[in-house]
């Protein structure tokens, strides 16, 4: 059954992206007949142009506010941080999914330089998680959390498949993207998922009567016989390396733009108050910009990008005079000529502008990918070089008496996947490019440029996505990339918590309060003894805040049977009194108009003066509805405060508690590249360190990521002579993770 | 310097891989120059051309069996074995290197039906493990387990990169052949080094003037802007399940003739005695078979495998009759033109004959892979099912007044792609066939077909890798493959090992011996009592004999010093003789030739005794030097006996012994899912099951194997009809991972 889901998947990925296609063509049709429509005054015109954006764009900002803001952004920094265990709320919804779906259609119909890609990951994974939930209505396994993640991933590589109609690098870029280990099972579902998605994608036009047969989406036809030169790879690493730089400083402005607008809106109130108030004024901006008659016509304004990419893989050479005529002929290729100037000047103003506009773009509060715009960019740089190039040789390679001119459309797909490459920290951008243009000859070029582009930016910037985690300060554990050879000299024992929070089978109610109250922990370890130490499982902490409601429930229940009678009759009093007046009540609304009675009670009743500290300043369970007494009457003071004290110190029945016998667990011992590879794979939050079954500590992904960046600035490893590293090994050698047992029975207290 | 590293892997294997090819081509047209000399006679003819390959073939197999018997077979079994954390001996040594290339170059120089891929993953990882030996004797880090074994998976990835100058396809396939988990770390470094690998393996001939630059190793030129049409579509799916069956059938073809052939080994005393007589055998025979005036000219016994590959993918349709003329210009095309026979039972023949022969030749003693021969089967299928079409449709496809002709050289290429990953079962032989025929535009109907051969084979028959690993009865981990909903409810508790064979901080020498006889375990848990069972670490076999010894020598001292006097006498007497007599020989050689006295001696001496029988059984100590004493004289026998039952019953002291602290540990409830992942991520072997701190199971790589094959079988849960899952719901619902702390304390003693 498994095959059914992900052709299901695929094939709603693919009928998505295929209507959302046709709609964004509708809408960027549209834009230009009513453009042309206003054509009798170029004032008319300009209002046409930046009205129609203008629109769409806050339809889409105000859309995507209102049904659900988790439509905003690129949504693959969330689905990482997702697939890392941390389940983000609302971000796997059908109302998300709408949002997302309706708000890119416009965001992209507005014609700002954003893309699809980024969007239809999330769009794909949310696809997945709703499919899933559908599906178990038939099938128990949908119901499995740890399956329902893996769906998670093939979401993001169908997403990818679907948008470019390019299945093995979709799959690929999907796993890279997203994580750290690649299951292959999930590169199995990834591929199977993605290659039915892309062929339905593919199909959809042919069934349309819009192609004659399944072709790549920007197919190239550049010669078979003899694709490059020797001569020219040089300059294709030397563009990798440059495109290395660009990705690195596209993160870096991206980066710097965001916190900006963040600064902002945090003093600005005006901004805060009108959240696509900022949408608008980015879009009038960009619109004003690129109006084909003003600034737009240096910067080939009136092409989509759709039409921008498929002029820059373009076979011919637009430099060489010869076919100049052609241009007229051909709609795209005419926006690149202009009468005062040249091509070179037209490209390099588009690379420039489009660089930051994108950069801009994609910090908006709307649904929008990185991944195209940046692709764009890369094409126009590719195709400046190649034009440059084809300028300064235009005889080409003769090799054997066969002349070949060069390509500059190859150089344009070469500088696209290495900027792509550079921005978002992946090899697959290669992959999807071939796929995308439907020639591997350029292969290797590609792949070297790409892998240049990657190695200059990753040793300059984080990518693209990890600094999106970054500023929305989501959980995400650093990459333990090549290179950091201290990594496998560090153990658990060195960078883990040794203050543990932890409640013991001894615990009483007192304590379990203020262990509470000291933070936020989902879990809590339950241990045998302080003394002993000895680790039994964890509890979480909605267990133990059922735990004390029921004993407030059973100390009501208590009183009104049992009690001595002196209290009795107070308490007896009080309950009758609380019945009628609060059991019904939730606390916050019993908490906010408490009675003087009430509140003198509470300074007395110790056991329900902390519980109600504690219900006030913890939210997470204000909302549960509790019925406690109330006391009204101050009878006896102090035989009861007495009460109440040893009523606090008994201790706590764990009976009716669920308890997980299985937290993860290291050893102090535990090497920091082995808990890097549990963390990563087990998807672990926190894991308990033990020594011989005692808790001595706890590493939280906060602590891991701590000791992972902590080992990464140059602490004189890289730097020092190359003999050194003969004296070290001695002592590396050394540390093995063997001990001797009297050290080991040193650790030991029972 | 990781890059440094990659790179010099890459270089290392693209010269490898590139003179291993010059040294074949010169073997092959040595044997067509020999083949032509003897033309004046067609015995004369036959001798040459079977003595040759006889020739080559007995060096090859000498060769490998004298120098390094690892070199033999395939290698990616093996390498996959070594990469789940099992490495085996004399498997990555530089004698296993040189055996394997230059036996290698001799069996394809022999024209065996076998590929050079396989063996060249090997051949990487074993550049890899020495290239990091050789690294570090100038870097610690190279000293690394870990970091070692990732880099094996980047020799895989480098070897196949550099056999088929296929980077992205080569890196995939490493990892899909050789793990389970993909670290992304992996990814990059295989991408990294398998691309530096193919592009010096390309550059090579360009530099050697053989090529004009750099382009795909086998490029086609089939048309570009209408690559197929959608009614053929469903005849590559069809291509697609026909291969999944015939690579079923080829690895149930593999394991009959391998299991046959070892059968007969066991009981064949002749062949067991001349192992190179059976590779003799089968070259006479599929030489004679592929004689070209014999049987050969009906299955293209002259082409080599290259020249096959290279006719097959050809753009030129064989049966249309118009060009038949072409095939007398074209010495490939030559060999499949017939008088009496037409191109369809030549290639039938070629198939049916190849098939079988591959399935042979894969089962030798020698360096062989199965990739390329199965390459070319699924290529000759291909161009079969292709030529069949374009006699029967010989008009083509009429689209808008076009007409487009079918092209057989494009049902080749898929039918390779398919075929190969029937056998495989892997995705990434679409991939590579891509970027060896430098054609990406029949990406669609590669990946589909390639998808539905996984499908079809995965369910019959495990991969030919797999099916190796199983007759070698190596040590394997089963995939958990998708369909398998049962895996998500199946703990640790439910197949773990709960008879645990355990030593306790107050074992006598008695029980470790004891233990240590009834197993081959390579490493012992100790726990703190048998009451507490507290798990405080483990120990290695080595450790625990080391201290045995110890103990011996000790006891020999103590003899001659604190022991009362009649006992110091006799001692001493057997002392001094001992030291005379034995001290200095191997005890293997002292237990070969014992005196009367002694062995009476050793009767009594219980301690002695023991040790010995143990010792005797256990080979992997008889090689130590044991000083032991060796009692002449049996005075006081009863009393001595006594003595040394008190020895016997002493406890150990393990204060000398390195005990690992941190032997991985699962608990009861651990999910086989999670318990799956972790030992494919971590390379276990084995993993103690504790309960807060308790030992109570062991589970290893068996009860795991176990575990997943035993709920593969349908037991009811697929054929069940599909309402039935509603009902299980509630039950799967309340099987959760928490339990109550009653169930806690019941297993807990102390």
């Amino acid at each position: 059954a498994d095959w059914i889901f992900l052709m299901i998947l695929g094939f709603i990925m693919a009928v998505f992206s295929f209507t959302m296609d046709i709609f964004v063509d509708l809408f960027t049709e549209t834009h230009r007949w009513i453009y042309d429509l206003a054509d009798s005054h170029v004032v008319l015109q300009y209002l046409a142009w930046v009205a129609y954006s203008l629109f769409l764009m806050c339809f889409a900002a105000g859309f995507a506010n209102i049904v659900s803001v988790q439509a905003a952004g690129s949504g693959i920094p969330e689905t990482k941080t997702s697939l890392r265990g941390v389940m983000l709320q609302e971000y796997f919804t059908f109302k998300t999914l709408v949002s997302k779906v309706i708000s890119l259609t416009c965001v992209l119909g507005s014609e700002l330089p954003v893309g699809k890609e980024g969007p239809f990951v999330h769009v794909g994974s949310v696809c997945a998680a709703l499919l899933c939930k559908f599906m178990s209505l038939f099938s128990g396994i949908y119901k499995n959390k740890a399956r329902n993640e893996e769906m998670l991933t093939v979401g993001c590589a169908v997403g990818i498949g679907c948008c470019f109609a390019a299945p093995i690098g979709g799959a690929l870029f999907s796993l890279e993207v997203t994580s750290m280990f690649f299951v292959a099972r999930n590169y199995w579902r990834g591929f199977l998922s993605a290659t039915f998605g892309s062929f339905i994608f593919r199909l959809l036009p042919v069934w349309n009567r819009q192609e004659e047969t399944l072709t790549a989406l920007y197919a190239t036809k550049y010669r078979l016989d003899f694709p490059f030169d020797l001569q020219e790879l040089p300059i294709f690493a030397a563009m990798g390396i440059v495109c290395g730089f660009g990705g690195a400083f596209f993160v870096y402005l991206y980066g710097k733009i965001s916190l900006f607008v963040k600064k902002q809106k945090a003093t600005n109130s005006f901004l805060m108050k009108n959240c696509f108030l900022y949408s608008a004024l980015v879009s009038v901006l960009i619109s004003t910009l690129t109006f084909p008659p003003g600034f737009g016509q240096f910067m080939a304004g009136r092409l989509t990008q759709r039409d921008s990419l498929i002029s820059f893989f373009d076979n011919r050479t637009w430099s060489n005079h010869c076919i100049v005529a052609d241009f007229d002929h051909d709609d795209h290729l005419a926006a690149w000529k202009h009468p005062q100037a040249n091509v070179f000047v037209i490209l390099s103003a588009f690379v420039i502008m489009k660089f930051w506009m994108s950069a801009l773009s994609i910090t908006l509060p709307i649904p929008c990918g990185s991944f195209v715009p940046i692709f764009v960019i890369g094409a126009a740089f590719g195709r400046l070089v190649g034009e440059g190039l084809a300028t300064l040789f235009p005889d080409g390679f003769n090799i054997d008496g066969h002349i070949y001119h060069i390509v500059p459309g190859a150089y344009a797909v070469i500088g696209a996947a290495a900027l792509t490459a550079g921005v978002t920290h992946t090899i697959s951008t290669g992959v999807i490019m071939m796929e995308l243009t439907g020639q591997i000859n350029y292969a290797l070029p590609i792949l070297i440029s790409v892998i240049l582009a990657n190695m200059v930016s990753q040793s300059l910037q984080p990518s693209i996505y990890d600094t999106v985690i970054r500023i929305k300060k989501l959980p995400y554990l650093p990459m333990l990339s090549w290179g950091h050879r201290e990594k496998y000299d560090i153990y658990v024992e060195d960078f883990m918590k040794r203050e543990v929070r932890y409640i013991t089978l001894n615990s009483t109610y007192r304590d379990v309060i203020k262990i509470l109250r000291s933070g936020n922990l989902k879990t809590l370890p339950l241990v045998k003894s302080a003394e002993s130490m000895l680790l039994l499982g964890s509890v979480e902490r909605a267990q133990l805040l059922g735990l004390l409601m029921q004993r407030l429930q059973h100390l009501r229940e208590e009183n009104a049977s049992t009690m001595p009678v002196r209290y009795k009759v107070h308490f007896q009093t009080s309950t009758e009194e609380s019945a009628s007046a609060s059991t019904t009540k939730p606390l916050k609304s019993a908490l906010k108009k408490p009675s003087v009675d009430e509140e003198e009670i509470t300074s007395v009743y110790d056991s329900g003066l902390n519980l109600k500290k504690f219900f006030c300043s913890r939210p997470d369970i204000e909302a549960m509805e509790v019925r406690h007494p109330a006391h009204t009457n101050v009878l006896q003071k102090f035989t009861i405060e007495e009460w109440e004290e040893q009523q606090m110190d008994e201790q706590v029945n764990f009976n009716s508690c669920k308890i997980d016998p299985a937290p993860f667990q290291l050893v102090e011992r535990t090497s920091l590249h082995k808990t890097h590879t549990m963390f990563s794979v087990l998807n672990l939050d926190y894991a308990y360190v033990t020594s011989i079954g005692r808790l001595v500590g706890v590493v939280s992904l906060k602590e891991l990521r701590e000791a992972i960046e902590g080992c990464m600035p140059a602490d004189g490893v890289r730097l020092r002579p190359v003999m050194s590293t003969f004296r070290d090994r001695g002592v590396r050698g050394t540390r093995t993770e063997t001990i001797e047992l009297h050290q080991l029975l040193e650790h030991q207290i029972s």
